[in-house]
């Protein structure tokens, strides 16, 4: 008997019809022999209906407020889902986040998981039923407010309870087959990776594949939970990110990672580029600009630092964040001008940023040549580079990033047959 | 400084604007120096469309996922009326039924209370901040599930956490003036009632009048709450349902109740009436009937036993209940009819009821006779009779009630100038 974790988004549960056909799944899935726990998200629209009525009261909403308001979204889906296994014939009940164990801290809006004591879970599984738990929201340690977990909080839900579980795999169901080695929407090309790691599967992330959020596989990482995303409207393999060999844990059936050369391309058009101009060339001036915008709980990406323009004693500092995180950190950067000491701010949300992953990298030193001569082929200018091991990642402008992917797809033979049929199949 | 538990309904706060004018309404309750408390229902059609949405999955939903569906209509609204409030530049944070510490049994779907500690109200109003609480909901003390209170669970909500925070007054908003002698949309020269004691109104609530639900009427009377039912769209006084003075707790500002012979004349359209027929005249039997009904959670209201047939053995057993509740008392009756040996069941949902209330009645021996005297004068056959010390109500056929409700109010000289344009002020 395994113990898996099911985690179905938004639209797996628009309408009636949607919940229904997840119902039958997770019910035959039980009925294979297994323990089942599934992780669901708020039903379609739901979340832009409750921003839609917050936003007719106010402009600015207690962040407090805005979780309570949100996390009704689950409440909602979780309960008819359980009332729809029900209807099939097995028993199921809905936790919130607070009941699941969801300890959080108090960012709202953006909260991190800290503790997970699914004790009632385990009960409930224990005794045969089925568990649905509602993605996206915690409840804080101290003062039992609801938190949400921010963007792809619902597959962190998932992970984090699978990693607390021991369950033996978490499956995140999405509207695709699994994971491509480019979007098939700018590849048509590109194909489906049957198995990855979970260290290339974060570079990906990261990246900007949107399939996974970062946060679910850093957590899948760390504590060796392997995934299988695998589409909600076939039986098909999906895509299996397994924890390295060198995590030291589980890997699933025993068998070993075949290791491609390169995993994939991934692309991302929801960074800006920040660049501080005039930063007084001094020791510390660097991570005084990282902890004013990490302050405001913005997350940066890339970084790249311009030589000192020599005599000058002041030097240039670039760098990427969300574009939905822009706004506070440059007005957190502007309130700290004098302090810090620079001349100017510069801000553009036109970029775009292209990376190439795969753990064969390492041992392969043709590949950055071939990366590069790619991209110059095309005419991409580059405007930033950042690496990693297993990584390159470029920033180019926006209108020049389809292009460069499929320059760089093809380039590492990663082209098969098109996948178009296979990614316009799943209908949504 | 007075403490006030305000509590809105649904059509209170069925939009946006409702939701900000109600946000004005309770900011400027705590502008003028009070600590402030409100209870909030589900916006107004929230409840419907879930009710809908389940209806959609699965015709018998478990009762404890419904509990978990419907919850989440106050976290809607009370999340946006936090919100609201704060645009008015007063702070207000919002919590759960679960937060607010009320605590309940596990009957879904119509618990009751067992215990409030509301901990985190009292912290959050000694801050100084105004605190919204989800009305009609609860957890249970063992199993932090949810729960809701059933029919007029919100106004018991407030009136519980006005006790339990012995606050100075309970306001329940409706979209009327307060309460009245009888049904303006059936008497147009009903008047508004400007106190009554907590006995009477537990009378006319029992009775069947809509404004205030029977239970949050007891509880108040219980723990000597004073009452104060008004309309959210003017300023105007309402009725104030003040504690009687055997009750030996304080009345509101020392004034004795005045007491009117007759309060009011109610009526009730939502019982039906079942009778047992056949039914072995031992003892025990009448206590084993109503304990099955009692079994299946349904309320017993009026009860009428026939003298026994001479010689037969054997007698009638007539009694009212909620139409709503008819259904599982008619099945779990008839389960037992060969354990409780009756021979068969009429189920009568075409009734009316009508009762008239007055604490002077205790010391009128006329009134009995010029109530019977109004209804056969205006042709209304009786046939169920129940009385208290304070009131008398019969059950007539549905179809009689309106004329019988009219002849009963003007022989007891009830009939003001008309109050229709009060009433059909209020707009909704």
């Amino acid at each position: 008997m395994s113990l898996i974790v099911q985690k179905f988004g938004g639209s797996s549960v628009s309408d009636a019809e949607g919940i229904k056909r997840v119902a039958k799944r997770v019910a035959r899935t039980q009925a294979a022999g297994n323990e089942v726990v599934v992780v669901v998200s708020a039903m379609g629209d739901t979340t832009d209906e409750l921003l839609d009525l917050a936003g007719q009261i106010t402009a600015s909403a207690p962040a407090r407020e805005m979780d309570m308001l949100l996390s009704s979204g689950e409440r909602i889906s979780m309960s008819l889902l359980a009332m729809a296994i029900n209807e099939e014939g097995a028993t199921a009940q809905s936790f919130t986040g607070s009941q699941a164990g969801m300890i959080t801290d108090a960012i709202h809006g953006k909260a991190r998981i800290i503790d997970v004591s699914p004790h009632r879970i385990k009960t409930c599984i224990e005794r045969g039923d089925i568990a649905i738990v509602a993605g996206f929201q915690g409840m804080t340690q101290d003062s039992n407010d609801v938190t949400t977990l921010g963007r792809g909080g619902s597959d962190t839900t998932a992970v984090a309870l699978a990693a607390a579980l021991d369950a033996d795999v978490c499956e995140i169901y999405t509207d695709v087959d699994g994971v491509f080695t480019a979007d098939p929407r700018v590849v048509p090309s590109a194909q489906k990776i049957d198995r990855i790691s979970s260290e290339e599967m974060l570079e990906l992330a990261a990246s900007g594949a949107k399939i996974l959020h970062l946060r679910c596989v850093e957590y899948a990482r760390r504590f060796g939970v392997p995934l299988h995303v695998r589409s909600s409207f076939s039986t098909n393999e999906g895509t299996w990110v397994l924890p390295s060999p060198d995590d030291k844990i589980k890997i699933q059936e025993g068998e070993p990672l075949e290791q491609p050369i390169i995993s994939g391309v991934a692309h991302d058009r929801s960074e800006a580029k920040v660049t501080i101009l005039g930063v007084p060339d001094i020791p510390g001036k660097a991570a005084e600009i990282f902890g004013i915008v990490a302050g405001a709980h913005s997350n940066i990406d890339m970084i790249v630092q311009n030589v000192s323009t020599k005599g000058s004693g002041k030097t240039d500092i670039s760098f990427t964040l969300p574009i939905v995180e822009g706004r506070d950190a440059i007005e957190a950067l502007k309130a700290a001008q004098e302090q810090v000491g620079f001349e100017n701010i510069d801000y553009d949300d036109q970029i775009g940023k292209l990376s190439l992953i795969g753990a064969g990298m390492r041992s392969n030193p043709g590949v950055s040549y071939k990366f590069f001569q790619a991209l110059h082929d095309a005419g991409v200018n580059v405007d930033m580079i950042s690496t990693s091991e297993i990584r390159i990642s470029i920033v180019t402008h926006a209108d020049l990033l389809d292009k460069a992917v499929r320059a760089v797809h093809a380039a590492f033979d990663l082209d098969g047959e098109s996948n178009a049929t296979i990614y316009g199949g799943t209908g949504r």
